[in-house]
């Protein structure tokens, strides 16, 4: 991949100060940086590394005097880390998949795939999968028969799409991650299981004691697919599982990290995220723009209302109200559980300030 | 796929009331479902979902008025979850692959496989595999030389058998999920490891702080394999490692989620359930009929009981006697942990408490 | 695999008691071994398992009277543990891929791969890619164009690397785990996200509740590659995301376990283990010798001092400095979580003491 400066203040609106021209390979940090990368240092920070490295040419932060800096052109930002989708964007030189199919791709006939394709080697798409136009799909991707797949989608070899999944836009798939595995849905027919009978216990405010049941567990098989719009992602080996008779559902703008298990029925709201190695049960409800840090857990079959952030290896057992911030297993209001935290480190203390106080009015009874 | 309100009742050993001609294409919830739909409303508060949909027949509760619900036709259970089993398995038309081998597949002569194989493009079978009847085989399935697996099994594409496994009857095998990966087994050679010196010192009862030891860490290969029961399932993108002399053992019956991780040389035993991104360490033993929520840790070399359940979130450090519930890190009694929840919350104003009795008690004592 | 007690007896450097010329086809465990394997007995209580089993030949502790135990032949160690990297070793029969590429590979003309190499049916190897000498590749690995890789590595099936990672000698890659996938990354370019307007509050010290912010997340695409040191091991389905501008890196020595996530731009150290379900967020910083127990969270942008040791299960959210032992949820030293656990169990009396005290007190005071 071979570009110019001038090809960078282009793609970002801008103007190029100094020489537009050397021909640069692509981008490092400023110490890194050689002589035909650009350096990004869009902080004052980075001023020293400037110099440091052999950049000859960089991204700048707002006012930086490039010239002091031995730089012989640069670019300056206003909100440098909001240029960086930009920025990132231009330079991506993509997973280098050709134009075309591959011919050791194994497309069923009946499969309508748009224009623009790139179709790496030993692709499998099944029958009347519809795919729209220029998608990027990488070596040893799957599609099950009768998917639908909006325009300019990205996945990354070895992702898989089950049959009867909906897709939009600019959906983009990281490697080895299954979109449409069967819903894990098993019930007893001779009698409860031991966790239903529990479940019913503890409702009825019995103890919660282990109890007697059936583990002859019979298969419910997943007839629904998934469904999820446009602008969502989905990272490396992460699953989201197809739904009983209606789809799991994902919404539009939804961003999901590598690891996360998205259950069978659940239903993911719009421009969520979830972090690496997240948990979202069975049936579970999760609202608009809702945050779920790293190894987050939500139970099955609850609600968590628009809005709402939960702070990593947060364990979600119960409903959550709409824009609430909450920590710890179980969920708490963060700031409950800050306080919680701060006191459970001084727990053997109290509990020997206890003891002795105890002891002090133990006297004191005896005395009186 | 087309059925009839006739061939469901007949799949359910029970009688179609009004038309069973109808030809349906799927089913639905009651009020998405469209006019070639069954509508699965199998509790009574499904009611208005029907009237609000467009189905022309139903899967209602026992005695329910279908006339009155506007329906042509109704199939009614007396007990309508237990019915989902055979319902969905009846309308589930599967992956979708054909009769046959592709002839993409790339199969070593001396493996065999039994009558009625279906066998998806570019899957890869090694020297002297053995499969019963009835295979059902996604893409990019591969399986690994000397592995014997029995009738009726269905593995989803992507989803990797080493060498030398043993696998029963009626296995799935989820998208992306690994049987048979190397067990995550290092010894240091010139000295102890830190951990090993560490939990040395604990077991002494000295001090658990950390402590020098060696971190070369030597690979010990794992020569045992996988040996999975009969009617076990495992999900996507999970992992269940193979032994180190012996094999990794998971008993019949047993249902394993996506994102779970069983260590080498594990025994699992039979009727067990493993939630979402349960972790199962090395040598490990799990009982009969165990179940294990999402995100539930159990530590190496430690024994779980038969029956046991354990909460989502759990972390198991220490063995478990058969028939308990646990909850919590580290894992407790159901009840326990309930009992220590509740005060949690109230720790904050606990430690309150305790500072301001100190200080009447102080008061008291300097009187007295 | 054919082999003889004499040639395990040369890996070792050792010398054989007895018959050293028997034919044998694999190792087991004492009780199960049959007449054709080498009984793995290295310790005297295995004595009993012996006379069990069917073995005539076996490894045993030092100075052991194999004659005694009914064996044929013996090798005495004198520390069996250490010896079991060199035992397996030999006797590992390996995945059994074919010398030379099988002809249904895709490999582009422009890679260059060393002598020795088995390259299993199915493999994808994009432009320019290098790799070394004596390089074992299982089915359907993919690795993209640009990558360089070291000698004597072990990709297993399903295995995917992506375009422009530089990846050391002997490295070990178990199926279907993903090098290089894109970082999870994301600004707003509105206004701030909730989560950076909240954790700029905290930081201010005004309440952690939550707030409202932008939630249209912009991609930040990731230039950088993963860089991976010497002797490094991924365990099946393991996911290491590839940095923004500079690489992702992961020092020699270290070895990883199934089911981790390593985010982009992390750095891990030399010697490292990791052990399985492990997530190390974005940017975060790891030491040399760490090791981190299984289901370890490490939050982003924190550094994990060299010689730290996590148990399993433990929350890593701000930095912990070299030679620290840590447990818990947030993690604290380990003996400050012990302390804390053995309280936590006894809270509910404790509070309940407390409760009982109170009215002692006010008793008290209420004389006085």
């Amino acid at each position: 991949m071979q570009f110019t400066l001038a090809d960078i203040a282009s793609a970002l609106g801008t103007e190029v100060l100094g020489r537009g021209d050397i021909v640069l390979s692509g981008a490092a940090e400023p110490t890194d940086a050689g002589p035909d990368q650009i350096a990004l240092a869009m902080d004052p920070k980075y001023a020293e590394g400037i110099k440091d490295g052999q950049a000859r040419v960089a991204l700048l932060w707002d006012g930086a005097d490039w010239e002091s800096l031995g730089l012989e052109g640069a670019v300056c930002l206003k909100r440098g880390k909001t240029a960086m989708p930009l920025i990132t964007k231009a330079l991506d030189p993509g997973m280098g998949v050709a134009p075309g199919v591959h011919p050791s791709a194994v497309i069923d006939p009946s499969a309508e795939i748009g224009e623009g394709a790139k179709i790496a080697p030993l692709v499998v798409i099944g029958a009347g999968v519809k795919i729209g136009a220029n998608a990027t799909i990488g070596a040893h991707v799957s599609i099950g028969y009768g998917t639908q797949i909006g325009d300019d989608v990205t996945l990354h070899p070895g992702a898989r799409i089950a049959h009867g999944c909906t897709i939009g836009d600019r959906f983009t798939l990281q490697s080895n991650a299954v979109i449409g595995g069967d819903g894990f849905s098993f019930v007893t027919l001779d009698k409860e299981s031991a966790v239903e009978k529990m479940r019913g216990d503890m409702a009825d405010g019995d103890d919660a004691g282990a109890v007697e049941g059936s583990a002859h567990w019979a298969r419910v098989h997943s007839l629904g697919g998934v469904e999820i719009g446009d602008d969502v992602e989905v990272g490396a080996t992460s699953t989201i599982d197809r739904g009983t008779i209606r789809a799991t559902k994902i919404g539009s703008g939804t961003k999901i990290d590598c690891q996360v298990q998205v259950g069978h029925n659940a239903i993911v709201g719009e421009h969520v995220m979830m972090c690496g190695n997240v948990g979202v049960s069975g049936s579970a409800k999760v609202g608009n723009r809702v945050v779920l840090g790293g190894k987050v857990g939500v139970s099955d079959n609850i609600f968590i209302g628009d809005d709402v952030i939960a702070g990593g290896g947060t364990n979600i057992y119960t409903n959550v109200p709409a824009g609430r911030a909450v920590l710890g297993s179980p969920a708490v209001k963060i700031e409950t559980e800050m306080a919680i935290r701060r006191e459970l480190r001084r727990l053997p203390r109290l509990a020997q300030t206890l003891r002795d106080l105890q002891k002090t009015v133990s006297k004191l009874t005896d005395k009186g």
